[in-house]
């Protein structure tokens, strides 16, 4: 058996103990409406591979909230929208997951995640998720990519020193440099998991948190930040996914403002044949 | 004292009655993180002034959640994010509103709201919900407001029968005509409410999901539509809102792509001085 990806222990997880069920739904068991509401434990461990500086990286995070989603066997088949708050710095080691279904219908499917730790089971991120039925209908792709030239057959991990996750991408900056001072935040950059990895939606969710601190573009020097809600939406199938396999991804990115410690990201995630992936939002704090 | 507006009626919310306290936080109540924890219970009722097709009008379910942390005395003072998930067709009456502070820090506060109707408490809506603290920093606007002349003195409310909630907002189109089979979806309009009301974090939040859905621009007949997920970022502080006052804005937004039954929408918020109020994001599920 191949050895597991690293990215694929990180978001792993496994059924928190029998006897734990207990938990944040309010109303007694009763028919289909309360199995739906049912509270679902999951427990999980950090990973060092994609630690940041004072927390997992944000996107196996936002991977991992997805992810606890996707392992449910009553799920709908496509994710379609996740949102995630990061409420406080995750510390090392284990955390639990309660996942609860708030309402699902036959094209449209609405979850809930809490990542708690300690035993009081401190929120240290939250997100809702949507997964959906996807159906043959009129389509129209508006948004075009931008025009660069193809990725290069070769190109490696982020340059210099940095926090762990860094390395498990590999990136192609085709316009952007950080700490220029720039008058403005666009990148565009290919982008790929490293080692190679089949894109699935939670390396997806993760990518779009992989893009710098649109802060870093436009000040000279660093500045703290941290992420505080990221947004993605997924617009491919899961045909378009499978065919995409481990080709890098072309990610643009701007801030629309930045202002009074907040800032913006709007970001799109491009594969193949021009296909729209994700687009994705986010607000972040900044110290400066 | 002057009558209430219709908008304030609609978002309105009363605690609930007393012992009704029991529900979400799976932990007991124990010291300051449970009181933070600590489930609060609010109730309401729809608004028929804002009555959509099969429901509430999207904006003022998106409003109400907002309006259910801004009334809690203990939040930091200004919204920087707020994300609905529609759920389910909020019925006619009576709803309850649960809200729980997630985490709260010096500068970030994350708090979740459901909005649940009937005996086994249904979650129609919920939302997750960041308050934070602005600071003086440094500051970039990057995203430009579309030239436009300047919105007419006098302009009326939306043209046309339509569902209640459309005449309780006076729109002044400056381009994007519906129903043309256009083909891309950009849309420019001048909008405020009617009647005229100072406009605060609520009211914008609202305006939000006032957009046309996007598919009625690229499609020449009516296609029956419903709001998935809505995103609203929040970018001005107390001090603009106030100026902006009872000014319209202006509200400018485009789709990405129209694929399987979905679609999404990217908008912004201008007020005066070329301000950006908000930017806003969602996937709405459409028929074809």
């Amino acid at each position: 058996m191949a050895q597991q990806h690293p990215f694929d222990r990180a978001i792993a997880l496994t059924p928190a103990a029998s006897g734990d069920g207990a938990g944040l739904t309010g109303a007694p068991a009763q028919g289909d409406a309360a199995e739906r509401g049912r509270m679902r434990r999951l427990v999980g461990q950090t990973s060092p591979d994609y630690w940041n500086v004072a927390g997992p990286f944000g996107g196996i995070t936002a991977a991992t909230l997805l992810n606890a989603v996707l392992l449910q066997p009553d799920r709908l088949p496509v994710p379609l929208a996740l949102t995630v708050s990061y409420c406080g710095a995750i510390r090392q080691g284990a955390f639990d997951i309660a996942v609860r279904c708030l309402r699902g219908g036959r094209t449209t499917q609405h979850w809930a995640v809490d990542l708690t730790q300690g035993p009081d089971r401190e929120v240290m991120a939250s997100a809702l998720v949507v997964c959906v039925l996807r159906r043959d209908t009129w389509g129209a792709r508006e948004a075009r990519p931008p025009e660069v030239d193809p990725a290069p057959a070769q190109f490696g991990a982020r340059p210099g020193k940095g926090p762990p996750w860094l390395v498990h991408y590999r990136e192609h900056l085709v316009r952007g440099e950080l700490f220029r001072g720039n008058p403005h935040s666009e990148t565009v950059t290919w982008v790929a998991d490293a080692p190679a990895r089949a894109l699935d939606y939670p390396a997806l969710a993760a990518i779009c948190d992989a893009f710098f601190p649109r802060i870093f573009l436009r000040r000279p020097t660093f500045v703290p930040v941290a992420t505080v809600s990221l947004n993605v939406y997924f617009h491919a199938g899961h045909q378009i996914m499978a065919e995409q396999g481990a080709t890098p991804v072309l990610a643009q990115a701007s801030g629309q403002v930045f202002n009074e410690g907040f800032c913006d990201q709007e970001g799109r995630v491009w594969g193949l044949d021009d296909h729209l992936l994700a687009t994705t939002h986010q607000v972040v704090w900044y110290k400066e």
